[in-house]
């Protein structure tokens, strides 16, 4: 039975209707949450996007027919109801937004039946993640999601209204264009018209919006889906979505102010949260040496504390050992955990060993101002004492050391920092904590390729004071790029772009590639940059990380309608899958068939 | 040269700065569009997204180091100003925004040079487009192009403004999803991690909106990306934009009603257009029985006449043989035209053929009231005068008929009368006729494929009054389905959606599927109509072909920034090209050497 809605207008929403209603004949529709019969009266929770609304049938209101139509009603199924807002009779639920409200029914019509679903439809769904993403379409009616696909969708409202009226213009880029093998893994089109030829979906505008520049556009944003084929971890989609921006004349002062500015009035806008501006700035060299991090989370502290100077003479043989080959003894104290178990931190040892360390060196500051230690015995008690001191270790406190190469030091003791902070459960979801971290390094070294890469790409622009280190030393360059981190996690980031072109050049030589290299695979770009190209600058949000922070959740498939799991297949679609002979005959490709 | 541009700031884009700002000091950014020195002072024309600003360098005020630095300066130089604002000491150029100020330089940097462009950057180029193709960031300096992406760009802000304030959600839909071969050929995207196994790029979010719909989102809408991987004409793409929407609990009255007032919104707040409402509407029926087309151009008349009527016992066997055989003859009146020479009428004989039509009978009606006709050797006066009274032919008109099939009269007569009105110079692009063509046919009899296929798309619902029909004559069943046309252009289309699972089936047995096929192609949509579907429709805009109107252009390459040309090739990019074998097999497909 499908009932037609011929005649009826819906007049408002669930939770549209309010107090004020009483009295009036209103018409609404949505999905039965749940139905109940007691004592000859139906109950029905009637459910839209907008929330939950109380209906009753009683058979004196709605005749006979209409009664035995409504003890049909199960769950999930979609009905209109027309009839009278009340008071409501039994006790106000104050849970609920027409909580002191309900609607007497006069008619009903059942628009869709429905079988019963394969799990419950109900916040903070205990059912797995596989089946529900199955039935992708039964899990978006869970009201958690519906709050953050709306929210989404009103962070980008706001996004496009803010960036509108600082005079960005939303410019679309091509989704079909050119592979340039840098940086990750392309998705390739094969094309139809040009067999043996490829296009690639784009990992960012990034040339695009450089081009338009050159070409006075002035300032450029759009939101825009992005595809990188790499292996998914739970903060990666193949296809995810950027807030990409790229303003003319500026400097990096510019487009901070511009992006604060914009995350003031969205985390104010949607969920009332206020950002103090400026928000604080730190440079790549302090954010590492301090947080062990170049996205550091300054929710608590618990920073890391160069000992070098105070252990270089002591007889610990790790500590003495990593400095005589250039490496640092660093420590963080995770004040009042003196107590914890041997267990506790032999797993804390464990973990830190997964970042490369060979050990981790402890020491606890008993009640009584004695140590327990791993390394006490290769240490006099001046050494320790001193220790302790330069940690401000206090009793009660666990200090915790790791000695090696700086990468690897930092690496440690970052992820350790964050490791014991989610232990003791200190990563408040409700507390923004904002960071840009500016200066970041140009270069980075490649082991396995044996050249430089750029650590952002390869246009961004060395800071000036910098500029003659490219030819002596070039791992010194710092870059004027910068990242906006939020509670730890790098929600965005850019540059100011190259725009002279013997820098471009330049850059393009200290990455090992020949001229001929760089304009087989950016020579449009190139060539653009001759013909007047304005300093600019720009900045890409992952706009899927930031709902998620924004949204409190821990996977950005719970912002996405429609996401991928792991291996990048689509449980409700099954995408991807196999295809007819006849479409890849006409692409003039084939499967190569695996050996495995 | 490339001087920094540090201790500056913009402080006004060129035609920001208005009469209000003389005796300011105004700092400017941007291109030399021209440079002359004229008696030792130097005038230069600066170009920004804004528009133009007259700057005047003279020695006194600048310095003989600054003056020196402005003799050099070419045509696209960008570069800084310092100075003060003026009024104009020449003529006033009422051209110009800032026609009547300029500015006096008192500090230049030449923030980049330019060598001489391939082509003069200039409104109304003449420059063949495979040139400004190549060099696309070049030819988006053109101002008439600017203009067409700022309007491009207002556009999408007032559409989500609006649809916004109307409750719909913008939710993002997949770019990577699976092929369902059933319309337009798919791009396809081969995966790495299942290889062997595709993805495809979405023709239309068409199923996830409806799921969205079955999820509970009410209102959703979208600006997307959609691709097809088909022979591109003028206003095709391979990638295209769609403004896409889908609304539940809802008729087709609703989702015009919406869309009518976002159309007045869009033209009054662009490009000052006031579009009456309501708009007209009118069935496919009268549609193709007025004008031979179902996306009539309403800017004039020239109306078909079905004449079979007054000619079915005629003496002319082109007419009787065509009415025999089950056809029509039907004519327009190409008014004042009966002097049109020989030649151009044998045009238009040749430009019918070219739709069918086997010939074109024609009767011009003298200014003495005598016929110079092809036919009317085999007609009686009183025959010929009654054909003429039914085209309402006065002295001066010129009749022409077609006699064949419905199909074919409809789209010979159809199209010459575009023709014609082509040729007179009748449609003017300042003129905006908006029309609503209604209860369009469900389905078409595909000669190729021996079966029905879907007019619109397999869900789209049949009109009540005709479901009956779906078993005993499936030719003859309307839908709910409509598009809006504007000028002869269809740029938007949609329907009502089927949501009840019987009539889906039949729908799908009606098109040749089994069970099987349906399930296999549509499982998860069919599946999701178990639990709960709300009757909804829908509608998509092409939003290049809307810009392309409303900016008064021929093609969408000229309201897209980045467009490719017929071979689906980007001339800039040079897109698709040939890409590393490494590439390929880690996708584990091959090129399949082609036999030419």
């Amino acid at each position: 039975m499908a009932e037609s809605m011929k005649g009826l207008h819906r007049s408002h929403r669930c939770t549209e209707v309010t107090g004020s209603n009483i009295g009036e004949v209103v018409t609404v529709m949505g999905w039965v949450q749940k139905s109940r019969n007691k004592g000859g009266i139906i109950f029905v929770d009637l459910r839209d996007r907008s929330g939950l609304l109380q209906v009753i049938f009683e058979e004196g209101d709605i005749g006979a027919e209409g009664f035995a139509k409504a003890e049909k009603l199960r769950s999930e199924f979609v009905i209109a109801v027309v009839g009278k807002i009340e008071a409501r009779s039994g006790a106000a639920n104050e849970n609920l937004a027409t909580g002191s409200i309900e609607l007497r029914a006069t008619e009903l019509r059942i628009l869709s039946e429905a079988e019963t679903p394969p799990f419950p439809i109900e916040e903070e769904s205990k059912t797995k993640e596989e089946l529900r993403l199955k039935y992708r379409y039964l899990d978006l009616r869970r009201p958690d999601l519906q709050k953050n696909l709306i929210m989404r969708s009103k962070v980008a409202t706001l996004t496009r209204q803010f960036l509108a009226e600082e005079g960005f213009l939303e410019i679309e880029t091509p989704m079909l264009t050119k592979s340039t093998p840098e940086g990750a893994r392309d998705y390739l089109v094969p094309s139809r018209v040009h067999p043996g030829n490829f296009y690639a979906l784009p990992q960012s505008p990034q040339i695009f919006k450089q081009l338009l520049m050159c070409s006075g556009y002035d300032r450029y944003f759009q939101i825009v889906k992005c595809f990188r084929d790499e292996d998914l971890r739970a903060d990666r989609q193949p296809e995810f979505t950027q807030i990409d921006m790229e303003l003319s004349f500026v400097d990096v002062d510019d487009v901070i102010g511009v992006n604060e500015r914009l995350l003031q009035k969205l985390f104010k806008e949607t969920i009332g949260v206020k950002v103090s501006l400026p928000i604080q700035r730190m440079t790549y060299a302090e954010a590492m040496d301090r947080f062990g991090s170049d996205k550091p989370d300054i929710r608590f502290g618990m920073e890391l504390k160069n000992v070098s100077e105070v252990v270089k003479n002591c007889g610990f043989s790790v500590f003495t050992g990593a400095l005589e080959k250039g490496g640092s003894v660093r420590g963080i104290n995770a004040e009042g955990q003196a107590e914890m178990p041997r267990k506790k931190i032999d797993a804390l040892v464990e973990f830190a060993k997964g970042f490369g360390a060979k050990g981790l060196a402890y020491l606890a500051v008993n009640s009584d101002g004695t140590y327990k230690s791993s390394f006490s015995k290769f240490m006099t008690e001046e050494e320790l004492a001193a220790l302790v001191a330069a940690m401000a270790g206090k009793p009660g406190d666990l200090l915790l050391f790791a000695a090696d190469e700086d990468d690897i030091v930092f690496d440690v003791l970052g992820n350790l920092r964050l490791e014991i902070a989610r232990n003791l459960d200190l990563l408040k979801k409700d507390e923004y904590k904002f960071l840009w971290v500016t200066e970041f390094p140009l270069l980075e070294y490649s082991k396995e390729e044996g050249r430089f890469t750029a650590k952002h790409h390869p246009f961004t622009m060395p800071m000036e004071e910098d500029l003659d280190l490219l030819d002596t030393d070039p791992v010194k360059v710092r870059a004027k790029a910068y990242d906006i981190v939020l509670n730890g996690t790098e929600i965005g980031g850019g540059s100011v772009r190259i725009f002279q072109n013997h820098v471009q050049e330049k850059m393009f030589e200290v990455l090992g590639f020949t001229k001929e290299d760089a304009y087989d695979r950016f020579g449009f770009l190139l060539n653009a940059f001759k013909y007047g190209v304005p300093p600019h600058a720009g900045l890409a949000y992952g706009l899927d990380r930031l709902i998620m922070l924004m949204a409190k959740e821990d996977s950005i498939r719970d912002v996405i309608a429609f996401p991928k799991v792991k291996d990048a297949s689509c449980l409700m679609t099954e995408a991807p899958n196999v295809v007819e002979q006849k479409q890849l005959d006409e692409l003039g490709i084939g499967v190569v068939s695996q050996e495995c």
